[in-house]
């Protein structure tokens, strides 16, 4: 197997496999650097900021003082770059004082604070490959002739340290491999990730937009993206309702009290807002979880183990402080409503009442056509059992009856140890974004430490006080997540139930045959189907591509025989075929896709 | 006519009708300084807080070491005042330097932190009346045998000085009239807006409730409240969307830029959320209103004039800070959800635009069967146009088409002059709550200005830009209050469509007929009906005596003859009498009715 040389900070060299992910990482840091070197060639007098290799490729920021480099350029600088690999330019590391760093990288102030950071002691260890002086702060190739297979794939705006009050650099995205074929999968790979890529579609379908300037990573749903989650909030309340859960409102703001009481503010407060202090000592905090609220609802009343298992529900807002850097689309935000759910169970309850959670997850994502996903049972670490809430009978009683209950159900599943929370095993549903990025879907959670922080109780059958076990789910996280996981699966094509318009009546000529498509679309909003006239004067072709651009589920034509005849000709999205038919066995045929939502059976 | 003699804090002394409202002022002041006295005597050491005559009634708080007075001991409270008033105690006014005030008010941290706010060049004004010292706040009367129809009505917990970190002391209410028919019709008045009172009905109902503790002015949405609620919520969506509102989702934080553009963090600032730094420079706010929010939607494309009216909407969760001693149940609130939209229309669009509204309006008025309102017109003062924006042809435009509209559709109102906004003119609903307070129902809200400030543009029919007027329109106010309006106008008997559970089932032997009950309820649900069955072990009159309490607006009984006949006996909510039917005429019955929603006709 070929090897490569690879130098770390610290002056050792080692051969590592090619194949490797060292080796590949090395290879992500040799190119960024050597980008570094061609951008300053290519515009002398350009500050540099940081270089990265990622989790796939690498990126590297810059600023200048006139115009930044475009997209254009990214061509010159690729053959730049080319230019140093072929002249083999090395990489040469040295560990020198502070003051010399700082000397060699004098015109450069975004390096020197680098360079600054990084120092110890009075030294810091950087490369240099042409002109350019970096921090060494990862692992390189020896030489640089291996870089062939790389490309440079955007340009976009980065604040200098991630802090939205620093100056924007501009960050140059690349990416490299060692063989050509794996380079092409890549950016074959990218290319499909950017068709699925919720944002893209969710621009291009008008569904939603985030505007950094009113607030970053808080998305403003347009009236498509509205009825979507609208939809799916009606249908998610309506399964929920009707297998026993109990929905309720409660508010988004806490006495922040509480949260101290749950331990969110000890163990959790970077994720939570700043709270609000409202003058007379009261201090409110925006909810980063809806449990302690669902304790309200349990608590607000004596509870009778005839009341268990307790299914209280709500889509919850809270709100989350991610950093701006995170911050994506509709997957990453800042403000955001969960499909929660929170279960009060007698301790014998757990088996009966995880399947039923269970048995009505695999239920939804029947409804939503969900099927790439994948469980994972999350037990303590057996090892280090004194790491979590301290009650072995319970665990070992829960993490028995979560897998009894995926046994029973015949359900795959694979078993991570230690991964459990601190306060209780869990279930969650493993998925992929668009981007390639892990994310969970659902999640079934048990607690037993809530339970006895807020000392919750119910009077057994025997009259005695008992505590309930606490069962936290989310069976389609939040309507922002879900949004974007659908709309990425489904690349925009939403079936017809979930369409914010679900058919589009097209005139042949809109004098003539305009009113009859009113009349139609009328009676089609009347058995409550989203439906509209394109009235525009624009050609029938232009209007029939706009309407499949627009993924709308049926374009119905109607000219004269249509008219005349009472009928419709229908085009199915994603099919070429038209088919003419009388209005009431288009009714019947778009009612009965209506019922059987996503479903493919 | 009788004649009072009423002395004022500045010793002047009056003689006053016995029927003005001055009179009736002095009264109440005079019967809570007389309650203060009889207050010392019964329970020695108590420490006094103020005394006050109110709208309707009066208040004195107090604080006791050992446990407080009780609504037992309101009796003996009113004997004693009664004694005070029967031997004419004289209260005594004296203007003395505020050392001697607070000497002979010695014993009583409460009474002198009162004095010394009082106080004015150290001296202060004092009314003495048994061993009571009180500041003198407001006229009394000279004379106490005036005090005759009087009746302690409530204890309950009031802060020291209004502010929740103060200590809690008692507040106990009174009224009291010269009359006594007059104290018996307010009585009477009373115990009937207790029996429409939402906060009772919604406790007795368990539709909601707040906690100070986790948060004053947030409530807590019960499971029956929350379908409430949910049930509005649907009803007012579709009715609009049906009516052409786009409907949105939009963050409930904004960067507090927008709200110094909007100019209501200048005007409103009392009323809102402190800001939250982020930390790198951002400040966000909780909204106090919606406005900018849809702004950002119609700012987000450029729009046509072929667009307009383009109606945006939301139930637009929104914050403002009422202070605590206003807070009241769902009526008044510090998070709510407001059914709010804004259209965005040409300037000769106005009069369609706001008749089509007020028809929307009147539809669900019809649907809720609210039928006590009264309509106001509120134009801009014309003898001050320049406190008002100024656009003297806009508002004069706006205000005769306003106008006009009201008189095309043949409805009446009034018209207040001088009670515009500053930026435009408009309609209000009013109407009353159970306590008698003046309540807006809806409005209809013309704005100039904030199109003007956040420079809002749209491409007109000759290709040039020109600016939209927006209407701010709100159909049914807040969830909160609407729901608040409701309880109290059904007095907790909900129309069927809206009530949280539509059928009870009640099997006459629970062991024989409980099976058949449980098939019918999921017919039932099958079919969209909110039904729940009586297991319990009780009484079968029991469970219907509690099923009318609990206001189910369908109780249905089934025994033997029902099992073996397939029936059901219904008995109609406030109705004796009951009904055996079939279980598809009692299914059609039901049906019916919930498709007429509220209406009587």
């Amino acid at each position: 197997m070929a090897q490569v040389q690879v130098l770390s900070p610290d002056g050792s060299v080692q051969k590592v496999d090619r194949d490797s992910q060292e080796a590949l990482q090395a290879l992500r840091q040799t190119t960024a650097l050597l980008a570094k070197a061609a951008l300053k060639q290519e515009f002398p007098g350009i500050r540099l900021g940081e270089d990265n290799a990622t989790d796939d490729g690498f990126f590297i920021d810059s600023d200048k003082d006139d115009a930044q480099v475009s997209a254009d350029q990214l061509e010159d600088l690729e053959a730049a770059i080319k230019k140093f690999a072929k002249d083999d330019a090395k990489i040469e590391l040295a560990t020198v004082p502070l003051d010399e760093a700082l000397a060699q990288a004098s015109d450069d102030q975004f390096s020197n604070e680098l360079i600054k950071a990084a120092a110890k002691d009075g030294q810091v260890a950087i490369y240099k490959v042409g002109d350019v002086v970096a921090v060494a702060n990862a692992a390189v190739l020896t030489y640089a002739d291996a870089i062939k297979n790389f490309k440079l794939l955007s340009v976009a705006g980065a604040y200098w340290q991630g802090m939205s009050s620093n100056p924007m650099l501009q960050r140059i995205y690349g990416t490299v491999f060692f063989k050509k074929d794996a380079l092409e999968e890549d950016l074959k790979r990218r290319q499909e990730a950017k068709e699925r890529d919720h944002r893209v579609i969710g621009n291009d379908l008008d569904l939603f937009f985030v505007d950094p300037k009113v607030g970053a990573g808080l998305p403003y749903w347009m009236p498509k993206g509205a009825t979507i989650r609208r939809t799916i909030e009606r249908y998610i309340i309506d399964k929920e309702v009707a297998n026993g859960y109990k929905h309720v409102y409660t508010p988004v703001l806490m006495n922040l009290d509480v949260y101290k009481t749950s331990g969110h503010w000890q163990h959790y407060r970077e994720d939570m807002f700043p709270p609000m202090d409202m003058g007379d000592g009261e201090q409110l905090e925006l909810r980063p979880m809806n449990c302690p609220s669902h304790i309200q609802i349990f608590n607000h009343h004596i509870r009778s183990y005839r009341e268990l298992p307790l299914r209280i529900a709500e889509l919850g807002m809270m709100h989350r402080y991610e950093k701006s850097g995170s911050l994506s689309g509709l997957q990453r935000v800042r403000e955001m409503t969960l499909n929660d759910g929170h279960t009060f169970v007698a301790p014998n309850q757990i088996l009966d009442e995880f399947k039923s959670i269970l048995k009505l997850m695999i239920e939804v994502y029947h409804d939503f056509d969900i099927n790439d996903y994948t469980f994972r049972l999350s037990y303590r670490d057996p090892k280090n059992t004194e790491k979590y809430f301290d009650d072995d009978e319970m665990w070992n009683n829960a993490q028995t009856m979560l897998k009894q209950a995926m046994d029973d159900m015949g359900l795959e599943y694979y078993e991570a140890e230690g991964e459990a929370a601190f306060y209780g095993p869990k279930l969650d549903v493993q998925t992929k974004t668009a981007l390639g990025n892990d994310e969970t879907l659902s999640t079934i959670q048990l607690d037993f430490m809530l339970p006895k922080q807020f000392d919750l109780k119910y009077v057994g059958e025997d009259g005695q006080e008992h505590r309930p076990i606490m069962i936290h789910r989310g069976l389609v996280s939040t309507m922002e997540r879900f949004t974007a996981y659908l709309t990425e699966m489904y690349k925009g094509a939403f079936p017809t139930w979930l369409s914010p318009e679900q058919v589009k009546l097209i005139p042949v000529k809109d004098d003539v045959h305009g009113e009859y498509a009113d009349k139609l679309r009328n009676e089609f909003a009347a058995a409550g189907i989203r439906a509209s006239v394109d009235h525009r004067n624009e050609k029938m072709g232009y209007k029939i591509r706009e309407a499949q651009t627009k993924k709308v589920p049926y374009t119905l034509v109607v000219g004269e025989n249509e008219v005349n005849e009472n009928k419709v000709t229908v085009r199915k999205y994603g099919e070429t075929e038209q088919i003419t038919k009388t209005k009431a066995e288009f009714l019947d045929q778009i009612l009965a896709d209506l019922a059987t939502y996503s479903r493919e059976d």
